[in-house]
């Protein structure tokens, strides 16, 4: 058995809705119509009929909605994608094992309803955020009820890096060109919003929260050196701020915390990167994702296959950790 | 024998001059002098000597001449440090086994004298350049006569992310703090200067062009699934740009010029990052380096000793492949 995480869908009514609120959402709509995949089941099954007994999780693809709607439509599109989203489920089950909630965090009250309404009575296996809500950082007080209310739930977040703010800060002639912003830009982005989480303390005041990191826990595998030791000096290299309180502000060494994220396998089979990411965050913290219909399925299992790990551990990363993480059957 | 091959040194005169330069250039060297190790040899020698057999490649610190200097004093400091650097080899011969030349690149003429001053009468094992000169990318073309003349010298280049522009960069209240700019922006700036030289064909027009990263290659170990399949389809993602011939105009395929980099071992010990980075670039481009005195050479040789490798392999990572790039006895 095998369930696909980490997977984005474009339900058909959040697309034509979408289309006809304003001139920028018709062009992020056409966008998002390019990829086939992304919205067209029957291409989507004949992609998946390629692996056995295999399901996806689905969530809505880039951009956040905090980017490309105002909160008005934005809490209108979540409301939609995530109607939509529970449909399909319900009526393929062997397709789709569960669906991650959109929400609009620029509204936040708002957001706390949408998260009920869709954990409630749409039975969504978690909620989909970005790593800042329209260039706000997730530790923003704002976004406390958010973790909160995502720990009353006891449900898990997926932690998606985002495009649009991305591209413009990374806009600079020395650092943009050839879609770096994409390739290096994304997993920069994710690393900065889990160091934010982990020193703003989210995880001593909700420690049974689970946040699902896209792209094998962004950096921080590979760079556990700067990140741990690297970080024991935090302020050290600063002079503007004082940084001084922040790690004794926390219960534990702050590496710790940065073992408490879920990671995904979406690095279009790298099998080295796997086993770095799986000796960094544990067989229970590694979840099968491959980013369909953006990243390939067949590599990314092939990885999973191939990799020197025990036979428990293949089964926790392709089915067991998600199973018990958005408690399927 | 082991060589550690990106340290950094401020030599003395090189900081008194600076410091009477102007008030910014006093800030940066009051910066530098509050690191006793970049400076005191006394303090330098006792931490090296508790490892047997240990010499250092010294290069200049952070930032880079071009952002902190106008040219023509940029110019001067490179020359006042090179001249010390040179000394100091030669004075110190067990405990330095050369000198990485500095130059300032804001004005390329006179960065180009000093370069074959720096290799020809003083004997710089190679130079040291910045992820990119003051805000301008390395594959502008008024760099190309430099990796012309390092072709032609047949000597390696140190490639070290910069302080001031990545701070720029990443000042935004939603990715900068907490040193993220050190942390991830470093590794970040490293891995876009790699794509952009390797997309601009530096390493068809120069194969023997020698280039050492710092961080074990940035992020490209972790991410070549991104940076190799992930970027096959270069150009689907933009819209303003056409990359439609980036990668055809390439005599390979793209993945394969990342692994002619180097990528130094200065990852504060991980042995994780350490394997990920060996498979990446392989047993004959990674290069023993620790960044000290601004990263520990303890924990980072014990990663090296206590890696699952061959003996062969340890010693081309600890001096072989130091001692061939930088033609040492």
């Amino acid at each position: 058995m095998i369930i696909d995480t980490y997977t984005h869908l474009a339900p058909r009514s959040f697309l034509s809705r979408m289309n006809n609120m304003s001139a920028a959402l018709g062009n992020i709509t056409a966008r998002l119509l390019s990829v086939k995949d992304l919205y067209d089941l029957d291409v989507r099954f004949r992609a998946m009929d390629a692996v056995e007994d295999y399901r996806q999780i689905i969530s809505l693809p880039n951009p956040s909605l905090e980017e490309c709607a105002d909160p008005k439509e934005g809490r209108e599109l979540a409301h939609i994608a995530n109607a939509e989203m529970a449909e399909l489920c319900s009526k393929h089950p062997s397709r789709f094992a569960g669906f991650v909630a959109a929400v609009c965090l620029t509204d936040v009250d708002a957001a706390l309803q949408e998260v009920d309404a869709a954990i409630g009575a749409l039975g969504a296996v978690g909620v989909q955020i970005y790593t800042h809500i329209d260039g706000v950082p997730l530790d923003h007080p704002s976004f406390e009820p958010f973790f909160a209310r995502m720990s009353h739930h006891d449900r898990p977040i997926w932690l998606h890096p985002t495009r649009t703010a991305a591209m413009s800060d990374y806009k600079s002639e020395a650092k943009s060109r050839f879609e770096m912003w994409w390739c290096f830009g994304w997993p920069y982005d994710t690393s900065v919003a889990m160091a934010r989480l982990v020193f703003s303390g989210v995880f001593d005041r909700y420690p049974n929260l689970d946040i699902i990191t896209h792209h094998l826990g962004g950096m921080i595998p590979y760079f556990d050196g700067r990140v741990g030791p690297g970080l024991d000096v935090l302020g050290s290299r600063t002079r503007d701020e004082d940084y001084s309180g922040v790690l004794s502000s926390l219960k534990r060494p702050h590496l710790d915390y940065f073992r408490m994220f879920y990671a995904d396998t979406a690095m279009f089979g790298s099998a080295s990167a796997l086993d770095c990411g799986l000796r960094f965050f544990g067989s229970e913290h590694v979840v099968f994702a491959t980013d369909a219909p953006l990243g390939p399925i067949r590599t990314t299992i092939d990885a999973i296959l191939g990799a020197d790990i025990d036979d428990g551990t293949r089964a926790a990363i392709l089915h067991g950790n998600a199973r018990r993480l958005c408690r399927l059957p």
